[in-house]
C-alpha cells in the first residue's frame, strides 16, 4: 500500500545516463540560452511551467543580474593556434566573464589564467556573477605548454538585460500541504554537480505522477543556484505556509554513498524520515549536521524563511577530486548510482506521504482485536508474531503525540510494516488521522 | 525511619512458598470455581474483598465471558486407557475448552493436540478464551507414542452465565493517594507465571499491615489476566485520577534476576524509584522500554487510561524456556528468589513512600545548622562527613522542583541518608512538604 | 577587538607573588585588625571601598559575630620554653579562640591540641567562629616531643562587639549588568587558600580598569568566608537582579590544573564561557558538577539566592594535601601559576562582555556580501576561508536565540573569529543586538 512505488532501477538508470549526455554540452550559467535550451529538454520529459523574472528586479537583498550570452572564445598564440578554447570546452572560460578582444603578452594575461595545479590534467571551474569581470581556464599542464610571447584573447559574450528563468514541475497530491524538490540548474558541462539532480528530479517526477492517493502535492523547481532560489522565494512569498518539507537535490550520480545534510530544524519530519530511509535501507550512509553552506539550502534556511530543508546527495560538495573541475564528466556518473538515488528518493517520499499521527479511537484499554478477525484466537502460540505486535504498537502510542514513524522507531518494526497496522485499523474505525490531514 | 521494613527473608521465603504449594494444584483460568477456590486461599492469609462482575457486562470494547468450569477430560485408546488424562495435569486441556465428547481417527483428532516439539517432554499451556474451541495438550513424546486407531474423547465443561471475580486488598495510608500492584491469578498449575506474584503480593500486604507510617494507600489486586484488568478500569473510573504509581507483580519466584520494565511515560516516579532501588541493591538486573505488550501494564498503559504502570519481574514473559508450559512447576520457583523478590518490592514501597519533594523554608544562604546543634562546630575536619553534606544537599534542592531521590542521584548520597536528613531538617522546621502532600 | 586584554604574564606574575609575600604573614580572622590591615594592602593597590555592619545584626538565619583580636598566645612548659608559639605561626591558635590563661598537666591539655598525624611535620588550621571555644594546634612531631608534666596555656585574645568587615572594588561597565569575582579574605597564613585568590583579584581589576568598550560592569568582593557572602547577600537584596554572572576566585596560585566547578544552573552562560575558554585553551583542566559544599558558591546557589555562580580554581579545596596546613605557604604558590589563573580570568571576561545575541536585520535568504565588500567575488576558490564562514554562519543563527557562543560551538570556529565576525556586520548595519542589551 505505498504512496509511491520503487522504481525499475535498470531502465531508469538508463534513462537518466542518456539525459545526462543530451545536457552534458550546453553552456549552462545563471541567466542566458543554456538554461533556455536546458528547461526546454526537461520539458520534453515532463510537464514543466517556466517562470521568468527581469533582470533589474530587486529580489530581497539582491537584484536579477543581467543574461549572459556566449559564443566563442579563444587564446591564441603568435602562429594563431587556439591554445585555450571554448569550443573544446565550455569551462574554459570564466561562467560570466565579459566581452574581452585584447592582445596580450603572457605576463599580463597569466593573472587571468585559472588552473589546479594539484590536479594538472583538470581545467578548473570557476565563475565571476557578482563582480564585472573576465577570466579562462585551463590545466596545468596547458599553461606550463604556453610559451613566452603574445596572444590574442577574444571573449565574444554579452551581458544584457533579459530574464532569469526557472522551470517548475508541480504534481498535485489530495492536500496542498506541499514538498520541495529543489535542483540547480546554472553549471555548463558538470555532470555530477548539476546534471545529476536534474536527471532524478526528472525521473522522480514519472514515478509521482504515476503513484495515486498521495497525500503531498509536490513541486519540482529546477533553477539557477543561489539567485535562483533567492527569485523563488521572494516571488512566493505566501506560498511558504504550505511548504511542510524540503530536499535539495544535488550530486546524485557519483560512487560514493549517500550523504543527509540535516535541515537548520535538526529533528524536523524530513530529518528523521530519511535518516530513518538511510539506516534501514542498510547500506552505509552519512548524516551531517546542518551548515549554513553548500547548495541552496542555504536560502531556504536562512533565518527569515528557515524552512525544514535538508540536503539528500552522494557526495557532498567539495568532498570528490572531481569538484568542480572538467573531471566531473560522464565518464564520473553512472547509471546505477543514478538508479540507487532514484530509489532512495522514491522511498523518501513514500515514507512521507504515509507517515502520519494517528488518534486511537478505543482508547480506553485495548480493543478486542480478535472479534474483528485481527487477532490469532488461540492464545499463548502467537507472542512473537510481528504483525499483531505492530498493531498493538500503533494502538498504543496512536495519541496524537506519536507519528507512525515514531512509533516505527519505538518499536524497533519495519515502517512499512507499522504503516500497514495503521491501515488496516482505520479500515476498523479504530484509529482517526490526528491534527490537520 | 523506614515506612516499609524490610522483610525477614527466610521465614518468609518459607511462607510464600507454602503457599505455592498449597495453590498449585488447582486448576485456574479467567472465570469459574479455580479463581474462587483461589481468592477463598489468599482471604485466609490477608484480609481481600472480591468484587464480581456478571457474564455479558460490557466492559469498554469487551464482554464479560461466560464461567468456565471442568470437571474431567480425557483422551482413550481403543483399550480404554487415558492417554491423555486431564486428572494428571490440568494443562492437558486447552483452557477454557468447551465440552465435546465423541470418537475420532487419530488423523482427525491430532489437529485439536497441541506439543512443543522443542521440549518433547513438556505440556505446553494453551487457552482459547475468546473464540469457542476445544483441544488437547501433550509432550510431543506422549503425542508420538499414539498409535494410528481410534480414539474416545471427552471434555466435560461448563460454559454458563455467571460471574468474572477478583480479589482486592486495600491498605490504607494516610492519604488517599494509591499505588496499585496488580497480581493475575488466571492460570492453571504454573509456579512462577502466576503462583509467584500471588505469593509475594500476600506476603508484601503482611509487610504493608504492620508498617507505621505510610503515606500512601496500596491496593493489591488479585485479577485474571487482560479481561480483569479491563474489567477493574471500567468499574473505576472516578478512582484512577488517585492513582500515583503502578506495578504489575510476575514471575517472582524463578531464579533469573530481576527485570524491570518501564511504564509508558518512561520517566515516571516510579520508574525512577524502581531504577534506583535495583541500582543500588549492586546486584545485577536489566531495565527494559515499555513495549505495548506482556502483563497487565498493557491495560493500564493504554493511551486512555495511561497511568504510570512499570512491570517488575524476575525474568519476563517468554525468556524462560520454561514459560507456558509444565516445566514452570513447583520445582522452578525457589523460596531464595520469592524472599529476594519480596525484600525489592519492600525497598520500592518504602522508597516511594519517603520519596517527596519539600521546600527549604529558610532558603537565602544557608540556615546557621550549628545553632541548630545539626553541625560540628569545630571548622575544618569535618569536611567529609556524610551526614552534614546530606543536610546541605537536601537544604539546597528543597526548592519544590527536586524530590528526595533526585537529590540522592545528583549527590551520589544513599536515598536513605538523604531521606533521613530531610527528617531532620522536617523537625527543625527547616522545611516543609512541597506541592499537594 | 577584544575588550579585557590578555595580560603581560611574567609582570603579573612577580606582582602577584609580592603582593601574597607581604599578605602572608597576618592573622586573619573572620573579624578584626587582620581583615583590617589586608583591606588597607589591597586598597593601597586598586580603589576598594570598605563596607561594614555591627556585631549582632540579624543577617537572614546568622548573627555577625563579634570582634577577634589576639595579641599574643603560647603552651610554656616547666621550663618556661615555648613549646607552641603564636608568634613563630599564627596557625598554632585555633582561629578565634576565646581568652585563656591556665596551668594544665599535658593529658588535660591533649583535647585542646590538634594535629595531622598523616603529615606529622605540617601544622593544621582549625577554627572555632560559631561555638566558643579555645585549643592550640600543633605538628604531630611537636606533640611527641612533649613530655609529661604541667604547661602554662595563655591565649590573649579578645571577643567583643565590633564590626564584620569587607571590601568592594567596583568597576563600572557601559550597562549596570553586573558579574560579581568574589575571593575570600579571612584565611590567616596560607598562601594559595586564600592570598591566591587576593592577588589575582587585584590585578584582574587592573586589567579591567584598563580595558574600553567592556560592557559588563565588575563587582570585586574581598569578604569573610561564608559570613561576610551572607552579610554582603542580606545587605544587596536589591542588586541581586543585576547580577548575571558569578565566579568564585579561590586556590589560583598552586601548580595543579585549573578546575571549574558548574553553577546550580547546570547551563549557565557562566558555565558555558568557562568551558569554552578552558577547552579553547587546549590544556588538560577539569569540569565539575555543582554541589552545595565548598566555598562562598554555597550561599550565592542557595535556593532562595540561586545566582548563576561559578567557582573557577586550581586544585579545589580539600584535593591538594597542603590544603588547611602551614604547608600551604610562599613555597606552594608559584608566579608563573598565578599568571596563568590570571590570564584564563581575563579570556573569561572578555568572553563574557563579548557573547551576545543578535538579530538578522536581512534574514530573507542571505544578504548579498559580496556588494558590501565581504566576500571574495570569484566563486569557486574561496570554499573554505573560514572568515567567510564565520559571516555566514552568524547571519544563520542569527535569530535572537543563539548568543555567539553558541554559533562558536555549533561551527567549530574560533569564539573570537564569530565574535570579530559579528563586529564586522553590526558595522554594515546587517545585525542588531537582540534582548535587553
Amino acid at each position: 500500500m505505498s504512496a509511491v512505488s520503487a522504481p525499475d532501477k535498470e531502465p531508469a538508470g538508463a534513462r537518466m545516463y542518456a539525459l545526462i549526455e543530451r545536457l552534458y554540452p550546453i553552456c549552462r550559467s545563471i541567466t542566458g540560452p543554456g538554461v533556455v535550451e536546458t528547461l526546454e529538454i526537461i520539458r520534453q520529459e515532463i510537464p514543466v511551467k517556466i517562470h521568468r523574472i527581469a533582470s533589474g528586479t530587486e529580489i530581497f537583498d539582491w537584484t536579477v543580474p543581467q543574461e549572459w550570452s556566449i559564443r566563442d572564445a579563444y587564446v591564441k598564440d603568435e602562429k594563431g593556434n587556439r591554445v585555450i578554447d571554448f569550443k573544446a570546452s565550455n569551462l574554459h572560460v570564466v561562467n560570466y566573464s565579459r566581452p574581452i578582444r585584447a592582445t596580450l603578452p603572457l605576463a599580463a594575461l597569466k593573472p587571468r589564467l585559472h588552473t589546479d595545479p594539484a590536479h594538472p590534467a583538470w581545467i578548473p571551474y570557476r565563475t565571476s556573477y557578482y563582480k564585472e569581470d573576465w577570466g579562462f581556464c585551463l590545466s596545468q599542464n596547458a599553461l606550463e605548454a604556453m610559451s613566452e610571447g603574445s596572444y590574442e584573447v577574444l571573449i565574444d559574450s554579452t551581458l544584457s538585460d533579459g530574464e532569469l528563468l526557472w522551470g517548475e514541475c508541480f504534481i498535485p497530491g489530495t492536500t496542498t500541504d506541499e514538498i520541495i524538490i529543489s535542483t540547480h540548474i546554472c553549471h555548463p558541462s558538470l555532470a555530477n554537480d548539476n546534471l545529476s539532480g536534474i536527471a532524478v528530479c526528472v525521473e522522480l517526477a514519472k514515478l509521482l505522477m504515476a503513484a495515486k492517493r498521495r497525500r503531498y502535492s509536490v513541486r519540482m523547481l529546477f533553477i539557477p543556484g543561489t539567485i535562483g532560489s533567492i527569485a523563488w522565494l521572494s516571488m512566493n512569498r505566501e506560498r511558504l505556509s504550505r511548504i511542510r518539507h524540503g530536499l535539495v537535490a544535488v550530486n546524485l550520480g557519483d560512487p560514493g554513498m549517500m550523504h543527509y545534510k540535516k535541515s537548520r530544524h535538526e529533528t524536523a519530519e524530513i530529518d528523521r524520515v530519511v535518516e530513518h530511509v538511510l539506516k534501514a535501507a542498510g547500506q552505509a550512509h552519512s548524516i551531517m549536521a546542518f551548515s549554513p553552506y553548500g547548495y541552496d539550502e542555504r536560502q531556504f534556511s536562512s533565518p527569515g524563511i528557515n524552512l525544514p530543508f535538508g540536503c539528500l546527495s552522494r557526495t557532498p560538495y567539495g568532498r570528490f577530486a572531481e569538484y568542480h573541475t572538467s573531471a566531473d564528466n560522464l565518464d564520473f556518473v553512472k547509471p546505477e548510482a543514478l538508479a540507487h538515488s532514484l530509489e532512495t528518493y522514491a522511498c523518501v517520499l513514500d515514507t512521507l506521504d504515509r507517515n502520519r499521527a494517528f488518534l486511537n479511537l478505543s482508547p480506553m484499554c485495548e480493543p478486542q482485536l480478535g472479534k474483528r478477525g485481527l487477532y490469532d484466537a488461540v492464545g499463548g502460540k502467537s507472542d512473537t508474531k510481528t504483525r499483531q505486535l505492530a498493531l498493538l504498537w500503533v494502538l498504543n502510542y496512536s495519541d496524537g503525540k506519536h507519528d507512525l514513524l515514531d512509533i516505527a522507531v519505538k518499536s524497533g518494526l519495519a515502517f512499512d510494516l507499522i504503516a500497514d497496522a495503521a491501515d488496516l485499523l482505520l479500515g476498523q474505525d479504530l484509529l482517526a488521522p490526528a491534527q490537520r490531514d
